[in-house]
Parts: structure tokens; C-alpha cells; sequence
């Protein structure tokens, strides 16, 4: 992995089991404080990882740095989001993001804090979906 | 130049030089909204710039993506920063950013926005300082 990937950041540790399909990793960049009222992290997803549905109580900001994968909010199709792109994931809306099958992703995640919450954790992904 | 960086993001657009020295570009990535009480952009300076003295009346994150350059804060001397690095700079503190003499630099800025505004520009940095 560590190979093909331009490492900007360092891959961090492993993410909660409970909360991730695969192998992904995070550091944090950013703690939110006084005047930023919201975290940074930079996620990198093996090929095949995914978070499980979640929503956010203020909404994410997600910036691709490497690599390809996919975004989907429940309900709707599976899109494709590739190195270079920004996604505003709006408050409250159930989603997920992740790698593909046979390509690994990196991308920053900025959370946005709402009384001291960033995210509620759902069910995993299902292959099928 | 180009050969030279990672380009994640489009380079953009030449910056306003009346607030820069050297040559900077910009692209912005997401505008501030109802969630992100923020703006990003993706700054690239050429060896040799740099911005104006300047401030944020709600502060701002830098996330060094590639290269090196300088974070300095009046009054105390300048700090060499480099690819990886992530500085939280403080509300109201004047300070600037930019390239090293031969080193261009590309950050990300995150810019908090208070009252629908994120920096007030002040004068150029002087070669000596």
C-alpha cells in the first residue's frame, strides 16, 4: 500500500472495527477548539474498506487526496469520487464512503461539531448495496 | 512548476497581487455555508512569494500539501513549515505565509468566516523581515 500512495500524512492508526468494513486508518490533523468548530482527519481506505452508514449532526466536508472510491447517501446511487474532488455531505443525511474493490482512497475529513457530537455510527454496508 | 508538485487540485487563478508578493494561485474548494462556517482554498506559491502581513478575526488552518515555505506571527522570528504540517493559526494574530526563496509550497487554507469575513489584509512583508 504504502508503495502506491503519495503519503502526505502519516497512515495513522487502524479505525474502530465496530464502525468500518476492511482496513482503513486515521490520523487527526485537527482537534476542533474556539475557533474551529469542527475536526480534521485524514482517512485512508485499503482497497475493499468502507465506513458504515453514518450521519453527521452538522455535516462533513470530504477532500479526496489519493486514490478512487465511492459516496452514497441512502436511497440514492453509489458515485464515484476520485483524487481532486470535494464532496459537502449535508446534515443528517445517512451515507457512506469508502474505497472500491481494487483501489484504495486517502482523503481528508473535515467534521463539523455540534454539541460536541461529529458523528452517529450506523449499520454496516452490505456487499449488495 | 508544474512538473515539479503533486497537483491534487487545478492550480487556479493568479492571486490578487495588491495583497501578494511573487506569484500565487488559487482555487477555491468550497464556499462557506449554513454547516461550514468556513471557506477552503488550495494556495500555490511559486518560489519567492508570499502574502501580505495579514489577519483572521475567526482564525484559519493551514495544511501544507506539498513543499516547503514560512509561517511567521509579528514578533517572533519565522518558522520553517513543510508538507504534512498543519498550523492553527489564531484569531486576530497578524502573521504570513508563503514560499521559500527557491521551494514553491502548496497549502490548504481553511479560512473561518465571522460576519461574513475571513482575513484583513495589512502591508507587504519586507525582504528583510
Amino acid at each position: 500500500m504504502a508503495k502506491e500512495y503519495q503519503n502526505i500524512f502519516p497512515t495513522g492508526n487502524k479505525v474502530p472495527p465496530a464502525y468500518f468494513t476492511g482496513n482503513a486508518y486515521l490520523t487527526m490533523l485537527l482537534q476542533n477548539d474556539k475557533n474551529n468548530e469542527f475536526s480534521i482527519g485524514n482517512v485512508t481506505f485499503e482497497p475493499g474498506a468502507r465506513t458504515n452508514w453514518h450521519t453527521h449532526p452538522k455535516g462533513q466536508v470530504l477532500i479526496v487526496i489519493e486514490g478512487e472510491g465511492f459516496y452514497q447517501e441512502k436511497g440514492k446511487p453509489a458515485q464515484r469520487i476520485k483524487k481532486g474532488d470535494v464532496i459537502n455531505i449535508p446534515d443528517g443525511v445517512e451515507h457512506w464512503h469508502g474505497a472500491t474493490a481494487t483501489t484504495g482512497m486517502v482523503h481528508l475529513a473535515i467534521t463539523n461539531v455540534l454539541n460536541e457530537q461529529g458523528v452517529v455510527w450506523l449499520q454496516p454496508v452490505s456487499e449488495e448495496e
